[in-house]
């Protein structure tokens, strides 16, 4: 091994095969151990790192993403940038990513109009090494490569998914939560309960309406469709829904708002028109957004694991772009589900004995 | 003309240079009238486009944009995602862009630590046609290509910048805005007045406290030092906030805070400790973000145009990225100071005469 090393000149750049000669293997071993350790036994990988060091030889990272086509990125698709409830996901991305080193880009899919399509483009022309979709609602074209050269880069789904697509995805049990909500309203004495759903089109939507009926069914208690209130989970669609539930005849004396941004919305037009909460309806939301813990009366919630949520999507992409272990088998595809608890805190009470 | 055509067989893929054969001009000229069509004479381009359209020549955009190394995105980058300040300038943003066919990524510059330099990086790879920067406390060396050869794409500031960076900026005056929300605190009749700050190496921070002092002397009060609390713009530093203003001796009975986040913390932490706004203290926020119309109570505040802050920024950068105009010269640079307004709601009323 040491005389191989004079046939380096002082003055060249070692090179990967220079690496391979010190070493003893093959180049494409000297590739491996530098990209992919885990697939190399302990003792090649001892052999070649220090081949590395005696070589002196310097990984161009930047010739090697160019290489593989890899842009040092990934891309997050997020429905609505304006939803805070995007942010600690993004942040748990990002601090995985960032171990990574890979930059975390994001993309709101919705703003403007037409976003998505011109977003797909730019995915297939290599932008992003892999991608985390916050979106379920995406056009089908999206992953449908328009040049069959091009390869859509791994993708993630998180918090919603798109049905029928076999992608892993990270979420939490919504028709789960949503029983959680209603069985909290119940144990307090409420039998009229509402709903606030998110957009009719949405999976969330569908699956967190199933909970409210399985909770209110299981207590022997009407699901009203009249108190199922349409929204879209912004803010805005809150205070749209809270004319709708003064106006109804016989009010229920409990809302479960399908995002807590709704519920902020819900309770900050009922304060306008005089009604309290929880004196005159109990309020609990869906997300446990940074505001909820702080909104004026602060909000009983479902927490979902935003942070977790981003840290295990993450993840999950990493182990799909690393691609197939040594033993060609490919990377963990299973989805994770995440677990969900119920906050309590001023928003809710029992109900007012002389509105019941 | 007719007989040129002839020339190209059925299946070829017409060229440009076909293009250029049938409509009598250069290359040079078919690409500037595909590319920049102002910069050519009408009569030129009519031809021109009669030969595109004899011919059948497609333009490739994909290999366009791989010449002009250009990524068909625009990159934004933002410190804390998490702050719903930013949702409604990113809009903007994505809604100018849009229309010119280009994407627009947001990256965190601040999460998780150290984001800032590998997000530079990424730019250098020409992974961006242009970027607009609403971070003011980013390193200097983002703004030094690490080598000559690459150069960094054109740059717009918004709300914040670096200074003794001649790049554009869009801001608003923030001297004049918390001035703004001082004096709507005086002529409510309030003489001792307090400030929530932003982070102290930020330069709105600076600013702002400026406007408070500028409005103070004015009306021949006192700025006292122990009345400027620390915060750096989140809903927790306002949180952190209450109960310093709760410890002091003489407590102002107003407090002008530098963002709407710390506002609603700040309010949030009071009503927990039974202090009521605005009956035992009147509060002001800056920025006018969504929530803070409907917070309880409805918070006062200094309205930035945020869609107008990011469509503007947004317009400036294309025109940077358009490059020289016919005459060669280079398009406008300058900044643009945008407009803001008071908009007074329920967080303010007089002081309450047994505190003042």
């Amino acid at each position: 091994m040491d005389g191989s090393l004079n046939k380096i000149g002082p003055k060249t750049n070692p090179r990967i095969s220079d690496v391979a000669r010190v070493a003893g293997v093959s180049t494409a071993t000297v590739s491996r151990v530098l990209s992919n350790p885990s697939m190399v036994s302990a003792k090649t990988r001892d052999h070649v790192l220090a081949a590395v060091t005696e070589t002196g030889y310097r990984i161009n990272l930047a010739a090697r993403n160019l290489r593989r086509r890899q842009s040092g990125g990934i891309v997050v698709l997020v429905p609505h940038l304006s939803n805070p409830f995007f942010s600690q996901i993004l942040s748990g991305i990002a601090r995985v990513a960032s171990e990574a080193g890979l930059n975390v880009l994001v993309a709101d899919t919705r703003e403007p109009e037409g976003a998505d399509r011109q977003i797909a483009d730019y995915l297939f022309n290599n932008r992003a090494d892999g991608l985390i979709v916050l979106d379920g609602n995406l056009p089908e074209s999206m992953f449908q490569p328009p040049h069959n050269d091009r390869d859509m880069p791994p993708v993630i789904f998180a918090c919603e998914w798109v049905e029928g697509h076999d992608e892993p995805a990270v979420t939490i049990d919504n028709r789960h939560g949503a029983a959680l909500a209603v069985e909290h309203l119940i144990a307090l004495g409420h039998r009229r309960i509402g709903h606030i759903m998110g957009p009719r089109d949405n999976i969330l939507t569908r699956q967190r309406a199933d909970g409210v009926r399985d909770a209110l069914s299981a207590a022997g208690l009407e699901a009203d469709q009249r108190w199922f209130l349409d929204g879209d989970f912004t803010l805005a669609s809150g205070i749209a829904a809270a004319p709708h539930w003064l106006a109804l005849d016989e009010r229920p004396t409990a809302v479960f708002c399908s995002s807590d941004a709704m519920a902020c919305g819900f309770m900050s037009e009922l304060n306008r028109h005089g009604v309290q909460v929880p004196g005159d309806v109990s309020v609990v939301g869906f997300d446990d957004i940074e505001i909820a813990a702080h909104f004026i009366p602060a909000l009983t919630t479902i927490r979902q694991p935003r942070g977790a949520i981003g840290e295990v999507a993450a993840g999950m992409l990493l182990d799909l772009m690393r691609g197939p272990d040594k033993d060609g088998k490919p990377a963990e595809g299973g989805s994770r589900t995440l677990p969900i608890e119920l906050i309590v805190r001023n928003s809710t009470a029992a109900p007012n004995p002389s509105r019941t």
